[in-house]
């Protein structure tokens, strides 16, 4: 796997917070409760956003607010603080502002710099363009006596020509011309990508881009960069924001924009293995996950259906009945059926395949068995898996993001163990080092 | 958004005739025909196709048709006109031949080059070959005494080279030694992309190519192209080619090739709003339009029913019924629900947000409200959506390329006022000004 | 279609074996037995895998048995022999071992290389990558007194480096420093591909990678290389490994992993045309095969049902009943039906379109007609389908694919006629050249 060159590894979560918000006694009221966040509803990556959640006439002194809470209330906060800066491929303008905004914000005697670890830089156009703000981050550095590369820089994709500036990040990184090793989080920004693009749906809402997603995963693994999703508007829609984070990870993207501390919770906890194993069940094209009662995963829809019969069942699915034996309805829910594993079982499997590695054997059958009911017809089943290595290093990637996680939030070390208990929080930080 | 180089921002239609038909009395025949078409009938960009929509004995003889019909009737034509020469990347004597065509088509003398925006090369390969057409269109306008770059170039994109190709684009253009400004169309051509891809499909149907459409999409984003999907065979299959055209707007390809005049006219509105405004429901995983009767939103299906209960509803999901409270009812039907702006709709809510915006607010709620009725049960729900300065813009795609058409198609205008209402399309022209 | 350079123009099967198995009398006894296969059980490319197949601490080992066994049963072998090689982008020593590898297994007086056509090379990373193995291969070569480039390289494709530098080949193919020409296939190899990606899913089965695998085989496409899929881990799936066949295909990716000879058969199978046609229907959103009964294509499910009525006929779509006349229904039926032809129609349509474009015709309708049955209810459709020198084209890749097996393939010879009828090939063999 390409090295990733920054603290930390994975980032599950990419939080915004307004700088100034008009009207207020206090302008800078969200980034101080933003700071206060802790534990789960505090995100991997913190971001003032001095851009598009904070009206323009207010940006400078969003600048200033930066500098003041986070000088305060920087060294506390359990995450890393990344700002969000203005920027735009197409405006030079736009551009000297960020900089200045960095500069001012960056300057050593204001006590902020030492709780920052990047800036976060939108609307990025070609690689060129990546190349002007990466060049502003050295000329800061350089006035602050800060070292050269230390200010992380990410990037909000959000345009075609961005998409494809990470296809070139590779050749790019490492000439002596620039510091684009600085570079961290590769951040999709679908709503101006739609609008790039110039996309259109008929109910307005956005595409889900997954060529997008995927080249922008692609382009972190290839550059040893993180890749973030983009904002999911819809708040109430926790199911959804669920389904696209699910997404997301079969894609290897496994950070998310939260717009709120209850989106930071759900993407916190999103990548992390589940508490408790489950059953899926196939019934008839839709998913479903079996309830578990005493040791029992039962069906009770009405999409398939099993029933004893002399010779053996008549399991029916959709319109379609069959009979089956015994041997021959097992073989039919072992297709139908698959496990989740929960964080005990994965690092149980592990355990058990380092074991036997080091016995000399290079591949083991894990199984998994189960007593199902459909309707009200019960059978066991077992599934049988075959891990070798390839299997093994393949589920070390939860266990990765964990150990990460663990290893840079103890703020979240409390809410861990509660949820998978400390003897199973104590093994998982063990396996695969 | 990249600038558009053309007078034409968004091109709907893409519609191809013969040049010279063999055992006709007139052989122009076809292109006099389409050279007559006007209104909805008639493309933003007209393609006399002097290859594979004409037998190579006949290219010689199409070229010259070209030069008359069009000398006679493009001065009356009202979209652009851009004739296909004849191209490979795999043959020089092709690529000499359709040189020789445009040299003599192109002649000021003839009378025919003042109607003709450029030209389509098509079965382009790597950006080297694209350099070569670029190039005898440079040689064409010295020698005829056009202005450099005058000449617009669109091509197809029929082979994996050509789809590679468009990712380098924003790098070549703008070299001192070529004039690829000039591009204009990206267009797929999946045909000929199949047969090189070597594809194939048990019943020979083509295959969907959505990574390639993406990719032509963001070509075209990147490097101030127009992104135009290829034909649509099965001529009959109106339902196919709508669906085909709602897939490629969400990837932000708003143009489609055309084979008849029917399916222009299916082309040129289908990227236009709609008159009418309509709710769709999500209908046990099958998306239905709900039938609007009475200023009643009416599901008369059965894959989902609603019942008045004591305590409340029973809503019956395929198998799976809940009961329900109103309230919880209508949290339910707002997540199975969708609304569909009319223009109508669309121009109100950019009227809105543009007042808020005048008064300093910076977001605001847009709601929508419907009666449904589910079999014979009635509720009423309400629909809010935030807009932002994002929305406000993506919301903006639609209506920009209603004014390009508005713009430029003066022979649309009494169709458009027939559809939408005087009224609106003079606020739809105010609009995002 | 670009080139391609090899001998093999299709290549549907990549088998590979252990070259070394520990505690066994004969180390090699797996190589000796794969080295025996024949007809459709064997590979059109076998790869002895002295990679992840073999344990670290054998494959010296299983370096030896690859000289051993192919200098006895390599002049035998009916398809190709490409060994796998150790080699990863970030270990020098690896390379190195490899390197050492390849040039002890070509040493000519061990008479191994004779039968030798190339090595695959896993786990590369950019094109810089690729360029080191290209120089080991020259070396090997040289030292040997052997033709350079003659030795093929074949790559995995296991990292998003190494999917972006598919881009880059066609550019890098040529240059006078390297001998890239050499490359022969593109395998995506998912499982170390999936662990680069940091990809993961909550069962931990492989995500599908639809965009990595277009874009291997769009590499393959520009670059003139063949694009293989990499392994299918489930070996009792066989619907399953099907499907995943069905899908490449549709990407032009014709081939792919086996990893027993049960798979191979499968895979050496599923690109060719079927022996017979058969009609597939739309049932209600899934695709049902039609059970061919006396000359009556017969749907016996539920999802749908068909009844005579007075005025014509009731069709039932899941809960939508409709009352239609013949015509409807018929009109209703063409969408609804689509036809998968068999070796025998598409050669027959093949020669039909040969004969009309000899007589100067460029487009003619091919018709395809049958009896449906659904429910007890029968009556008659007719499918036509206009052929043009586009269809015909894209038709031929199938029988490309079947021409080159044929003809490199002598030991299935006998399992082809016996499939097909020899009088079918004899045509197959004949059209299109």
């Amino acid at each position: 796997m390409t090295e990733r060159r920054h603290d930390r590894e994975f980032v599950r979560t990419f939080f915004t917070s307004p700088t100034a918000v008009e009207g207020e006694d206090d302008s800078a009221k969200m980034l101080r409760r933003a700071a206060g966040l802790r534990g789960m509803q505090a995100p991997d990556v913190w971001v003032p956003d001095n851009e598009d959640a904070t009206a323009p006439s207010m940006r400078d002194e969003g600048a200033e607010n930066i500098v003041e809470v986070i000088s305060e209330q920087g060294a506390e906060f359990p995450g890393e603080i990344h700002p969000r800066m203005v920027w735009h491929r197409d405006s030079p303008e736009t551009r000297y502002q960020g900089f200045q905004h960095m500069l001012d914000i960056t300057d050593p005697e204001r006590g902020a710099v030492e709780h920052i670890h990047g800036f976060v830089i939108p609307e990025v156009g070609g690689i060129d363009d990546w190349k002007k703000a990466d060049e502003f981050f050295t000329i800061v550095e350089h006035e602050h006596g800060l070292d050269e590369g230390s200010l992380a820089m990410s990037v909000i994709i959000e345009s075609g020509e961005a998409e494809l500036a990470m296809g070139d990040l590779r050749d790019e990184m490492g000439k002596p011309t620039n510091n684009l090793e600085r570079l961290f989080l590769l951040v999709d920004g679908e709503v101006d990508y739609t609008k790039d693009m110039r996309a259109m749906t008929p109910t307005g809402e956005l595409p889900a881009w997954p060529e997008l997603r995927h080249n922008t995963s692609r382009g972190a693994s290839a550059a040893g960069c993180v890749a973030v999703d983009g904002p999911y508007d819809d708040i109430r829609d926790v199911e959804g924001y669920r389904e696209r984070m699910t997404d997301n990870q079969a894609k290897g993207m496994l950070g998310i924009w939260s717009l709120t501390p209850g989106q930071v919770v759900e993407a916190n906890t999103s990548p992390l293995p589940p508490k408790t194993g489950s059953w899926l069940l196939d019934a008839d094209g839709e998913e479903v996950e079996l309830a578990s009662e005493d040791g029992v995963e039962a069906y009770d829809g009405d999409r398939l259906s099993l029933e004893a019969t002399d010779g053996g069942y008549e399991l029916r699915v959709g319109g379609d009945a069959r009979e089956l034996t015994a041997d021959e309805l097992r073989e039919e829910l072992l297709g139908l059926t698959s496990y989740v594993p929960s964080m005990d079982d994965i690092v149980d499997s592990m355990e058990e395949f380092e074991a036997a590695k080091e016995a000399g054997r290079g591949a083991i059958a894990m199984t998994q068995s189960a007593t199902l009911r459909i309707g009200g017809t019960e059978i066991d089943i077992e599934k049988d898996r075959m891990w070798d290595e390839a299997t093994y290093q393949a589920a070390m990637t939860p266990i990765s993001l964990f150990q990460d996680v663990y290893e840079n939030r103890p703020d979240q070390h409390e809410e861990l163990e509660e949820r998978y208990g400390a003897g199973v929080v104590e093994r998982a930080m063990e396996v695969g080092l």
